[in-house]
């Protein structure tokens, strides 16, 4: 069942995939390049040793060549012939090594013989490789050379963003992790979502800033933070794309706080998306929303994603392939957030300007004139925004509370504004923290303004500070 | 299963069926007669043009004949033969008609060939006729002569009141539309309650100021919300009635906040009326509860029901006729709307006098003097009612988490008021904007009245408003 | 599977039940000198006649000895026999007696013939035998000689507390009854747990103050509540200890609001304790949770229990004798207060000092250095302490939104505390109106003192007051 869409996500991935990436160095900065040609970043290199919270980013890791030859010279594992087979930031290395040495250096999985573990060890200076267990278990004894072509050297840590400006300076933020070497689903595929997502998004209309953030993994995404500190009040919504190829049901995990507006919102769309889609908890552990989560920042950012970290047998291991992502899954995974950003879009409180009573809707045309019949959807849904539009319901509130489909909702909404009978409300989800810097000094300017020149733009500015 | 309380029901509203009634005219003023010689009523005319918030009162229609004659002078369709031949509303119109005319001028219902459906058009000038699609189909080619002997005119719109007054001037209202020709159960059923309802209330004692409000739908609320909305205010709970005749499942449908006393209340009750009692969550369609529960007036009215607008095949046709209503789903209506008041009459919440430990109440005569078995159902209501009168809890919520009945918690607070250990707390339900006009202004005074003289009268008084 | 301990438990509620014990009296004194042997009490004695909220103390009563002998002068009712012979609180009677009399004098059980019921009389002056069944109904017709040779004299009502101080003066109130004569379940059962609770505590580190209280049920509690009345503010939680050895499911009655920490914690446990352990509503009928939980008190109290009043068949009969009551049942009701106890001495609330993203665990040696593989438990449950810790979450609350157990949560957070990555917050539940009477004077300076000298002793005297 592919589509010529989820056929090209699944190429970007394949593009994606060879590229020795890690959390600084040139597989990351070529990774970035290839996104780059479709959707144009802004590039940022946090330099080695810069402190960034609680952390400090490490000396940049490249690799040249590593491998581990048997006595009889043969390369019996070779980060050539895969990117998996060297742990990630190993030091440079050159010597002798037998098997009969600490345990740590050599990497296998018992339980999978075929496959190639991955392992990293970012922040404690280590070396080692992984292997097919199968291949460990023949090794000969004797003596084996170690040779590993890595620097570990003061450069920077590197993260790409994109930035689709709209008609407000508030921000829905997508966050995909960057760093992982040939792993097809985590993350080429959070990546390959993202990527059609902006490229789609730069051809639409956008009321809210959207800004597609390319890390690496939790460094990463503490060095974006720390960048944005000042800025962070103006994210109104946020999701984490990680792992968003494989067959396992399409899958929300909620924010923090389990109650923002993305929360709604996704789980009114997942519930359109199919009878396996669902909405998990929140937990600490996962990826980027571990720290956009921590209790210092609480964004409201969630997190899409299919069956999810250690989920899957292959996690973490050379079986991520290119076979374990498929393309309509990938393509169910884009579709989501598309949807996502369809009723964040569309999603606002409204004021009745005639509450008292209904209004005569007949002579502005939003009803049948001859009374007798049940009335039909799009007057249902008139009434339902009508009834509901007294500032304190969204217009997915009123579509949870009806029943009705949100775009059936927000048409009535639309034409009602249309015939003067809403005006829009303070906007859903206003962030506390950010309130209270702004009211105070240009609070009441503002409103002026949203009040006496209500169009689109200045109510979409003005709306979350209210 | 019919009773002599059912019958009579039955009897009153095929009093009221063969009337033409329309949203003004006389025969709306006919039905209020019928009803004022079992309930004076209180007439309001409010003149054609009268501005009613976005809506005009329309001319006063009225009728005298109204036919269609085929070629051959054989009147094929004939008001006189059934009130809903004509459309409501029609303008007057003497002239020919070719069936291959524009088909709005005949309204007919293939899916149901027997039936004549029931068409209205208030608020655009048109005229027509409904007819069975049987004898539509077999129309004769050739010229047809029109005949609406009918007038537009200025005049005016009629409604009734039934004011029954209570000790406090709070108020329960009842809301029943009166504007439907021939239609028994839209709403001859809710007129018939309301009218049965409003004669055995007069001869009760009364805490609250009941009013029955006879009018013709929406314009007619509308009128009444226009002509009442400074005293809107004292508006404590209320019901629209009907639809209340026809064998479908007792229905509650609850209040715009879904959460007002109004709505524990009619749950309360509906549970104990069988196993088919529903309550469903309000919606923005269906009769007075449109107006009365808008945005701007949001009233605490919910709407007693069976089967509801459009649900019942019969609806807005000849087949809601007398035989659709049953005496006893009529009388089943009215005693849901007894028992409700009941309890709304009873509902307070009570300030235990000896809360620090239990009192003691055998002394008192209220508590079995022998110790060792557990204590009947009259001392068990006793306890509950002690332990949460704290000013917070009304005796329904008592009920509620007691799992025990409403009346044998009422008859207890009755006995611990009659020792003294109890006295009566603020109303259940304070509507906010009332206190805040009232409150400033006399709120010290009167509630030093209510700790002074602590009879039932003041206490009923002053309740609401602390 | 009786265990030491459960025997243990059982052989002191054997040593208890003998004893005439009633609401005043040297019953009553003997058996809290049985308990002083193991616990230390302080004993109260309140002078008959004493004014207690709306009760008196009653003249204290005392027992030599009663029977009533059958015309041939046989004692067939014996109060040396069968301490239930004898309804509680009999005045002195010395005379003749009919079985033709008034029924009030015996009491029998019909529906149990072998059983004797338990009566008293304390508020109303009266006197009567209990008796089987079977043997009232072989009562011989004639004279009946009726001895009763009690006093009802000047005296007073005696309980006892035994305080254990913690770091905070903040109190846990263990509450036991203490009246009933030779009643196994009823409460030796209760005794028997709390004194042992009591001794292991006594070996215990305390953060708490914990007060147990052996007094008679009803006024021996208003008692205890009265003399303590300006001290109740330091209750942050309790628990009455009732009817605890029956083979019923182990039982937690919530308190009065249902949402206290106790009711949080109680229910916790018990969710650990087997299948059929369960925790039911709060009810105003019960032990001395009647008074604590009266609305003039409300204080956080539960009650833990097992069948519960009335809900076996033997209660307040002579068959509720120490075959009723089983050793491993006692045990585990012991068990179920150690465990609250465990759960409500490490539940806390932590401030995460290292809020924005996570701190480096890794080098903190409390994370895997090596990534790639999903997170130990103890890993896990450090995320989660971290996560959310803002103030707002107990660490149960903590346990229970992670699925994890709270002592893996309690350990996560001291292994943060002592990488000073956590500091303590607030104190869980705050009793309002201790709050409002202390906060005012002494909240400013108690507060920087608390930041200050973040010692645990500190902190847990000032926690509950901020």
């Amino acid at each position: 069942m592919s589509t010529p869409q989820g056929q090209q996500l699944h190429d970007f991935a394949a593009r994606l995939y060879p590229i020795c990436r890690s959390i600084t160095g040139e597989g990351l900065r070529a990774t970035l390049r290839l996104i780059n040609e479709r959707v144009p970043l802004s590039i940022q290199e946090v330099p080695s040793g810069s402190k960034v919270f609680d952390w400090t980013v490490p000396l940049e890791w490249n690799i040249e060549d590593a491998f581990l030859s048997d006595p009889s010279g043969r390369r019996i594992v070779d980060s050539k012939a895969h990117n998996l087979h060297i742990v990630s930031y190993s030091e440079p290395v050159s010597g002798t090594y037998t098997p009969e040495e600490p345990a740590p250096r050599l990497h296998s999985l018992p339980e999978h013989p075929q496959w190639i573990p991955y392992r990293p060890s970012y922040y404690k200076r280590s070396w080692g490789f992984c292997l097919r267990h199968r291949d460990r278990e023949s090794l000969p004894p004797g003596k084996y050379r170690v040779e590993i072509g890595t620097s570990l050297a003061q450069g920077s840590l590197t993260f790409g963003e994109a930035v689709l400006p709209g008609r407000s300076r508030e921000e829905v933020i997508f966050f995909t992790h960057a760093c992982h070497p040939s792993l097809a689903n985590d993350n080429t595929s959070g990546m390959a979502v993202a990527t059609a997502l902006a490229e789609w998004l730069a051809g639409e209309p956008r009321r809210y800033t959207y800004r597609f953030v390319f890390a690496p993994g939790t460094i990463g995404s503490l060095c974006w933070l720390r960048h944005n500190e000042s800025r962070l009040g103006r994210v109104r919504h946020g999701l984490v794309l990680a792992l968003l190829g494989d067959p396992g049901a399409l899958t929300y995990k909620k924010s923090r706080m389990e109650s923002r507006e993305i929360d709604d919102v996704a789980a009114y769309v997942l519930a359109g998306m199919g009878p396996h889609a669902r909405v998990i908890p929140f937990t600490p552990y996962g990826y980027d929303e571990r720290q956009l989560c921590s209790p210092g920042f609480n964004l409201p950012v969630g997190r899409l994603t299919r069956t999810g970290n250690g989920g899957f047998a292959q996690y973490h291991t050379s079986a991520d392939d290119l076979t374990l992502i498929r393309p309509e899954c990938l393509e169910q995974s884009l579709e989501a957030c598309r949807r996502i950003v369809q009723v964040l879009e569309g999603n606002r409180r409204y004021i009745n300007l005639s509450p008292k009573g209904e209004p005569l809707l007949g002579k502005r045309g939003l009803y049948g004139s001859v009374g007798g019949r049940s009335p039909a959807d799009h007057e249902q849904a008139i009434l339902w925004v009508l009834n509901q539009s007294d500032g304190t319901a969204s217009l997915l509130d009123v579509a949870r509370r009806s029943g009705m489909a949100f775009g059936s909702i927000r048409d009535a909404a639309t034409a009602l504004e249309g015939a003067h009978l809403l005006k829009r409300g303070a906007d859903v989800v206003s962030r506390p923290h950010e309130r209270k810097r702004t009211r105070k000094p240009a609070g009441s300017a503002r409103r002026a303004a949203a009040v006496k020149r209500p169009g689109p733009r200045k109510n979409a500015k003005g709306g979350g500070r209210k």
